[in-house]
């Protein structure tokens, strides 16, 4: 039984063979991959103990945050990019489909279906804009029956759910449903940049990594239709200042949307930008 | 700037060169390495948004169960092999220098000094064991004033300080010194294999991994000398039968001792091993 020791050398393989055989086949897999990397990482480094120990005492301090409000591992897996990652993964779309990112933790089920063209922002803050384009197959056909469930912050920089109260309800959401010709427009604000919760471990990890917290403007949005792809993206704001240095990693180019001045008229922006969904069977 | 989005190819790169020109170098790279493995991860294996959920959660758990008392994180470490891992990679000996092993939870700072050849079992369960040997260098020359902080658990399989109130203060403790010869002796019990707490997530996913939560019976030693590198290990009962399933992954070969049954006389076994120590400088 000599060869089941733990040794440096051997370390991984010794861990993986201790999986008894009714292990599932993919949990099997997934822990043998954990396993593989996790030994890897710190052989790579040769990890102190007083680094071990750290790590130890990051992931107590995350544990001791987190709470039905403050979801602090969330956070951690956003800020390495794994969250990004994972949803790269699991959404490779055919080229001319609108790309996916993060869904964030601000979506709320259940906000109001409004009329095409109606305003969502209901608390008067902010610089007004008009979002609109259409919804769209590869074919570039129009979508009918699409549902655009849309959310962003309020001029302070926060939503509504993080303000209960001081927002009115539903303030900056609402659920447009297109017609024949796939058109969806709504008025909202230009939204703003806002930082990610930083008063806690990931927050100090990202200081000592001289990283700021901040995501760039964006609005939210889940597409849904019939026979596609459900569609998790956001569209961000053309010049914000931190379009390339997203702390969770979010943009893609192909989300970044126009944001024209409009001279006239009671509506001071513009966003104009079509969503290309993908087939189920795509 | 758009070399800086992410995409699912660049997701090391792009995470990486976040990093801020003063971050420290050592933080560098450790966390370089952090995230090329962990991406290199969820890549191998097609992590799925499910599975990304399922270990958000279980790190929230084994969050939630760690207290005080409770350290689940290090339990985790422990059954993922990384805790001796990192004890293997920072204590790499001479041939012929006994080897390291886990410090465990459950070491006790100031526990009395006794006699040479006193017994540690302060509850009168268990069969009596004696313990003896030499501390000596890579020459095999007596080591004079080392220190034997030795304990393990009662014959229930538990640790003074996992009973508190029901097991004497300092049972199955004790600290010897030794003289000019470098001997030590002192009666104890044959320790007894236990479980790691197994009612919290770790011990769920063990169980999911059919692997059982037990450590095969062992005394623990600490022992340190000046000039000498400090050594934790732990000697086996040579004929447990969690020997090569040590859920921790704690034992060596080269750790396995005898225990002798000794036919006459009040003492039921003995266990002889010597402890050669390395020099600070190898």
């Amino acid at each position: 039984m000599t060869e089941h020791y733990f040794t440096e050398e051997n370390s991984i393989e010794t861990v993986n063979a201790r999986m008894g055989p009714n292990t599932s086949p993919r949990l099997r897999e997934v822990m043998t991959a954990l396993v593989k990397h996790l030994h890897a990482f710190a052989k790579e480094v040769h990890l102190t103990q007083e680094e071990w120990w750290y790590g130890i005492d990051f992931l107590t301090r995350t544990g001791q945050i987190t709470s039905g409000e403050r979801q602090e591992f969330i956070l951690l897996s956003d800020v390495l990019g794994f969250s990004m990652l994972v949803d790269a993964i699991n959404n490779r779309r055919p080229i001319g489909a609108t790309e996916n990112t993060v869904f964030g933790p601000f979506h709320v089920e259940g906000a109001p279906v409004r009329q095409m063209g109606d305003t969502i922002c209901l608390d008067g803050k902010g610089e007004t804009c008009l979002f609109e384009g259409k919804v769209l197959d590869l074919d570039g056909n129009p979508i009918k029956g699409a549902r655009i469930d849309v959310w962003s912050d309020n001029a302070d920089g926060y939503y509504d759910v993080q303000q209960p109260g001081l927002q009115p309800k539903w303030n900056n959401r609402g659920i447009f449903i297109t017609g024949e010709d796939g058109r969806y427009a709504f008025v909202g604000i230009k939204p703003v940049s806002y930082p990610i919760p930083d008063d806690g471990p990931v927050g100090q990890m990202l200081g000592h990594l001289g990283r700021h917290p901040y995501r760039p403007a964006h609005m939210h949005y889940l597409v849904t239709a019939d026979g596609y792809q459900r569609l998790v993206t956001h569209t961000f704001v053309g010049n914000d200042k931190y379009l390339a240095s997203d702390s969770v990693f979010g943009v893609k180019k192909s989300l970044v949307a126009p944001f024209e001045h409009l001279k006239d008229g009671a509506t001071q922006w513009r966003s104009p930008f079509d969503f290309v969904l993908t087939p189920l069977d795509r």
